[in-house]
């Protein structure tokens, strides 16, 4: 693959002013794929930039873009385009570079392709074929599993593979959407209590959107999982702490995590972070390397990703007092224990097939330092979290909103962007219900 | 609902006299849903009858049936059907019944609308939503879990919900397709290891298909969850026991379950199975009742189902020598300690929304005794499996074909039958791949 690729030239510049200021999001080399809708018509996909998005319907009927890949951009669901591959995302964003940059002929037909990002809204990328949540974080699971076992706080394949599960589909919602705080099962010392969940809590993930097919008995190896990667998002993986305790063992987290699953909506393309893949990260002390089957000198190089992740959270009484979202969690996927390529390397090795449209969970992505804990039940390990305005929390409790940020740099390339994952909890269902 | 129905009179007989035989699967008071397709012509939907399929496009075709049920029934997937819920679904029914009783004029047409089951080559009944898989047999739970914690073999929760974990929705395939010998990680001796999985396993299980949707955050109660059952199969959950040791903590089940998941085509409506509703399994000695949530008159009735469940194993040794599969289990799904229902009550009690063409996965239908236990990791306990030509197993080998078949009995009503749940182990993929 070309670093040198013309699409991230430093000094390239979009027509589109809002796009080259240099805290955009989404400037000439990001070039994000997302699915919105406007003034109540139907949903169709676009490309954002600067504030606007570009609407790739309206560049086809405007003669400015053309061809079967494009035309599968502009669909309800990026599900088609996915389908296509790597090459063909990688050809339209070529175009798509091309129609946005300065001198471009198409600056005179502005308003016919572009609406200001506030009028859009947003959908889910694609229809989500399968959901699968890893858990790839050395720190989290160190901090989580030292709860249960201070002796042996890892699970024990953790240094072996990307330890994951499958999560569920159909409650993943784009970026906005109301989270409803979730009834469930927990004991507490009386007996086995059913009510709304009382530590409903966030946990910052990088989404991984996957490309293309492989038959069910046929694995992917290394050298093609990169090609697997469509591209990458952010993802909020509500969790009900009572009812995951409660439920885990042995099969796992179920009704905990399947409330709703918050994504950003914009995919950043595995072709926008190739700036950004930096060397996988390094083995613990004293860990061996990956089995040949999760390993490659392409990975080892270039597996990983810098992106700087962030945390917000934006309560009734902090926006009724006018204050600013507080910043809970900063943090960096490089801490990663295990790379993209090698969670699709892991997924498939058992001949899984993953299709078009597949959702990857990195899992909560805590790193070592205090501030960079991803999600609330790291944090009070410490004690209560402490907000402006004198709140404190444990949990969210209705209301509360949570913002994910995040932002990729490196030395030489302009910095790209994710736009936001957001979602505010709404009150439980009255039980009994009807 | 009404148990007098006459789709269920056991007098009534079919013009497909082969559906009159008492051994067959078929009868007039079964009538599933499948998708079906001959001669390399397009899937689509039709009914079994005797050793016949009714193929409902034509008889759409031929004026012989109407509306738009039938016509979403003959779609290449049931989703559509599945959509409309219960009440389209029965009324189908009751004009397929008519249609197919003796003395109906459409006998006259047999040729026209019947296609030889012989010839048919049977589909996925649906594109499968997502794929849910519970654990609600207690001994199946007890045998394994003392493998791990003589002393505490059952989950915490096992008698406060139905434990359940989602599974993989991609890897599910019809009954007859191969099965890859998954390669995978696990510990050994001497370090970690990767290849071919040596411990290939069946789970006999019940399929659940799930009818309508709910919206994501509001609960189904127990009064409505009988509503959301479209009907019943058969389902295979192939395990590798030594992938799933290893990966297992703390996530649960992942690549061991994922390399296939056989169902048997032929969906058994929940109309269908009226007449084999039970009382719901009594809870066992000093075990508290279920909490509200998951409990009502009508479930604790009629809310289980009396199903009998056989294993049978085909090894190319016995094959080449002309001798029978094996029965290697036997036993009935009356034994679960949760009921369909009360699944359906629990997944969705956080809100989480259940779509049309879901699938559940009852998990291992073992019972107490020892013909009734329904993997082979159970069944080995007490040494390895003898079977006839002198051949033993402790696990299946590649040829290895496993068979399930159910079959619903009552007092007073025609038995019906669930056809085939068949599946053949094929070698593993060579490594590396390329």
């Amino acid at each position: 693959m070309d670093v040198q690729d013309f699409t991230h030239d430093p000094q390239r510049r979009a027509w589109v002013t809002s796009a080259n200021a240099p805290d955009s999001d989404f400037p000439i080399q990001n070039l994000p794929f997302g699915v919105f809708s406007a003034d109540g018509g139907a949903p169709r996909g676009g490309v954002a930039i600067g504030d606007q998005v570009l609407d790739l319907r309206a560049a086809l009927d405007a003669g400015l873009i053309e061809g079967e890949a494009a035309e599968a951009a502009a669909e309800p669901t990026l599900n088609r385009l996915m389908a296509m591959g790597r090459p063909a995302s990688r050809a339209l964003r070529h175009a798509v570079s091309a129609l946005l940059a300065e001198g471009s002929a198409a600056a005179a037909r502005g308003d016919a392709i572009l609406l200001p990002m506030e009028r859009a809204r947003m959908h889910l990328p694609c229809s989500v074929a399968n959901f699968t949540d890893f858990m790839v974080s050395r720190d989290h699971s160190m901090r989580l599993g030292a709860l249960k076992d201070p002796e042996a706080p890892l699970p024990p394949a953790f240094d072996s593979l990307p330890v994951a599960y499958h999560s569920r589909a159909s409650s993943v919602r784009p970026s906005g959407q109301g989270v409803v705080r979730p009834n469930g099962q927990w004991r507490r010392r009386e007996g086995v209590h059913f009510g709304p969940t009382e530590a409903l809590d966030y946990e910052l993930e990088m989404a991984v959107w996957i490309a293309g097919e492989n038959a069910l008995g046929s694995p992917v190896p290394m050298s093609r999982a990169p090609e697997r990667l469509f591209g990458f998002g952010l993802l909020n993986d509500w969790s009900a702490r009572d009812i995951q305790r409660w439920e885990m063992p042995p099969l796992g987290p179920f009704l905990a995590k399947s409330l709703c699953t918050t994504v950003s909506p914009w995919v950043v393309t595995a072709e926008a972070m190739i700036p950004f893949m930096v060397p996988a990260a390094r083995r613990a002390e004293g860990v061996p390397p990956a089995l040949p089957h999760l390993d490659s000198p392409g990975n080892r190089e270039r597996g990983g990703m810098s992106v700087a992740l962030e945390v917000f959270l934006l309560t009734p009484a902090m926006r009724a007092a006018g204050l600013a979202p507080a910043r809970l969690t900063a943090t960096d996927f490089a801490f990663m224990a295990w790379t993209p390529a090698q969670m699709v390397a892991h997924h498939a090795s058992n001949g899984c097939n993953l299709l078009p449209g597949d959702l990857l969970g990195s899992g909560t992505c805590s790193g070592p330092t205090d501030e960079s804990r991803a999600c609330m039940a790291e944090i009070i390990l410490s004690g209560p979290i402490q907000l402006p305005g004198g709140e404190t929390r444990r949990f969210l409790l209705d209301g509360d909103e949570v913002i994910f940020r995040g932002r990729a740099h490196a030395p030489g390339a302009v910095p790209i962007g994710f736009g936001e994952c957001r979602g505010t909890i709404l009150p439980a269902p009255d039980w009994p219900v009807d």
